[in-house]
């Protein structure tokens, strides 16, 4: 194998395929990334054998300055070829394998050798049997994962809760993420004249979509492909396949309540920077704060105990409906705010024990493209 | 005690002495804040009993915007006020202490009431006897500190080591940092029409000196005044009183070598470069790069093992004197470098085993002003 390509062009690539490559890991080859070198183009791959990621940069690609001059391939020590790329002195890189997979890398006057490995024991890519794609804009797919992400469970109790549930509606697709304490719901619209994907739902793992949060810019355009316990995402040049999680995900129409006896309006933003700040005062593991709805205002209350306490009146631009208090996990309401970013809300309650929702105040108008967000209440005493 | 002011500028100066409240301590007291509001000016004192900071807002500064209602004084818990004062809604502070200490914090709607304590117990600030001091320029007192803090030691078996070492020489001061196995050496004019400062040498702990580089900004006017086992410098209102370490300092002149057999001279941030990236294949505790000094080339050389080698020709402006091969701490190398930022350097070298010195390729057009570092190489086999 050798070629040369520009560095800066490598050093994304290699980054993006290594954020799949696992920090600790007892299968020594997982430690490496494949390189393969075709005689039209370079494909990278890293895995954790959960997740894969794979790169491909084309030679036809100006951009690439990509010169093939050998086929082959290798694996290449992931951590110490990206420190190498990152730091080399010119913006040319070429590297060469020898025989015995030594791989020689150059830059201006540096000259590395590094003891690779055989390619040919590296994992094989799942073999994707679907062809039907969907397809749908970074921005819109990453909003979605922005925005329920952070309700997916950490416990692997039950692997199912850990993951998005993803469900096809026909005309849109719905995300749902919840840890049982809280839930968060997104539904975005499929692009129109979208072909029927062929499943009913599924749920990816956390990292996977972690993974594609970043490695997606905004404004690309990404496929999605599912297959048999395989999804599959692409965009320029870059797939992630990943494996589903197994298990039965809870039915989020049947948790969400429909009937409430309160509803106030306020401006998310604002609402978040109260709870961040009176929460510095609750003490104990779950950050409790207490919110009290009356007839004309809301306030926000913790009592420090030993350290002190805090109220303050929230600006609200409407209340309808009963008088009723409620305690709350200030950072799961911290995340389900900050989904909104600056938008006005409704808050809508059914009692101090059963869960509350929040939407938007003004409806998307874009259909099936809402948000909703779900929190079970602290029990607390007096 | 009871007044208003401008929140932002609380917000600074109660960070600036926060800097001095130990993150743990068995001490409860210095856990807070002493605040004491007299009738024309507001106190801030923060202390970990070897160093305080202390600070004065003026009320006939009209930037504090402060409004002196009553006088008084009272403990603040340091880490809670800070968090608080930070996400207040108003840029408007009203602070009220009753007789019990209870603090009353207002600002826009939130009404925090947090449990204070009582003054009186906190510890004394040191009473200074000198009213000799010398004054300098923040920018140039930074940029000395920041030249050899890094050279002085972490390991408290010779307190006197952990320390920036600073010596009166009458028309100028040096500063001098060691661990022994490294030395830095920065000297700075004093002023012109300086009156002679009453001290020979003071050792000053590390910290002192982190925190001041921290608090002062770039063009004040710094003063220092030596007193009997104190140093105390002021800027702008912020005072910080440290203790002094006590020990014999080694005597950096007799440590400097003055006969050299080799002499290179290169760009340091270029070479540093060099360095980074060729000590990503060394293997060990201590990064070891090994320097070729040969009739025409410098050649920098890490054999990794089992991770591969590298091998990179330095670019360079001159060689002088004989060939030579020595190794050296890739990140005691490094730091020095990073002292002389972009600048052409010389590197004065004795043996393979002696300590070689790095200075200025062109000295300073000031007198006085010169920078040295000293570093010990590391013997290797082979």
């Amino acid at each position: 194998m050798k070629f040369t390509m520009k560095r800066t062009v490598f050093m994304t690539h290699l980054s993006h395929v290594t954020r799949a490559v696992p920090s600790k890991t007892t299968i020594d080859i997982l430690k490496g990334i494949k390189l393969e070198v075709q005689s039209d183009k370079l494909i990278l791959i890293g895995s954790n054998s959960d997740i894969s990621i794979e790169s491909v940069l084309l030679s036809s690609d100006e951009m690439n300055e990509l010169n093939i001059e050998a086929t082959g391939s290798v694996i290449l020590p992931a951590r110490l070829i990206n420190d190498i790329v990152r730091k080399l002195p010119t913006n040319t890189i070429e590297i060469e394998v020898d025989s015995q997979y030594l791989i020689i890398v150059k830059s201006g006057k540096a000259v590395f050798k590094i003891i690779g490995g055989d390619a040919s024991t590296y994992p094989q890519l799942p073999i994707i049997e679907s062809n039907v794609s969907a397809t749908f804009s970074t921005t819109v797919f990453n909003q979605m994962i922005a925005q329920t992400i952070f309700s997916a469970s950490n416990q692997e109790t039950r692997p199912v809760l850990t993951g998005i549930h993803l469900t096809n509606h026909g005309d849109y697709l719905s995300a749902v993420a919840s840890d049982s304490h809280r839930l968060s719901k997104r539904e975005i619209p499929f692009p129109e004249g979208q072909q029927a994907l062929p499943f009913e739902s599924i749920d990816v793992p956390k990292k996977t979509m972690l993974e594609l949060m970043r490695i997606a810019e905004d404004e690309q355009t990404l496929s999605m492909v599912v297959a048999e316990q395989q999804v599959i995402f692409s965009l320029d040049g870059i797939t992630i396949y990943s494996r589903l999680l197994e298990g039965i995900f809870p039915d989020a129409e049947r948790l969400i309540p429909t009937h409430f006896i309160s509803e106030i309006t306020l401006n998310a933003s604002q609402f978040l920077n109260s709870i961040d700040r009176t929460s510095l005062l609750s003490t104990g593991t779950h950050k409790t704060v207490q919110m009290i709805v009356g007839n004309n205002t809301v306030n926000l209350f913790v009592k420090g105990n030993e350290v002190g306490m805090v109220a303050e009146e929230i600006e609200v631009k409407q209340i309808e409906g009963e008088e009723i208090k409620v305690s709350f996990n200030a950072e799961y309401m911290k995340d389900a705010l900050k989904s909104f970013e600056d938008a006005d809300v409704k808050i809508q309650l059914q009692s101090a024990a059963r869960p509350f929702v929040i939407q938007l105040a003004t409806p998307s108008e874009l259909e099936n493209n809402n948000l909703l967000q779900l929190l079970t209440p602290i029990r607390t005493h007096g």
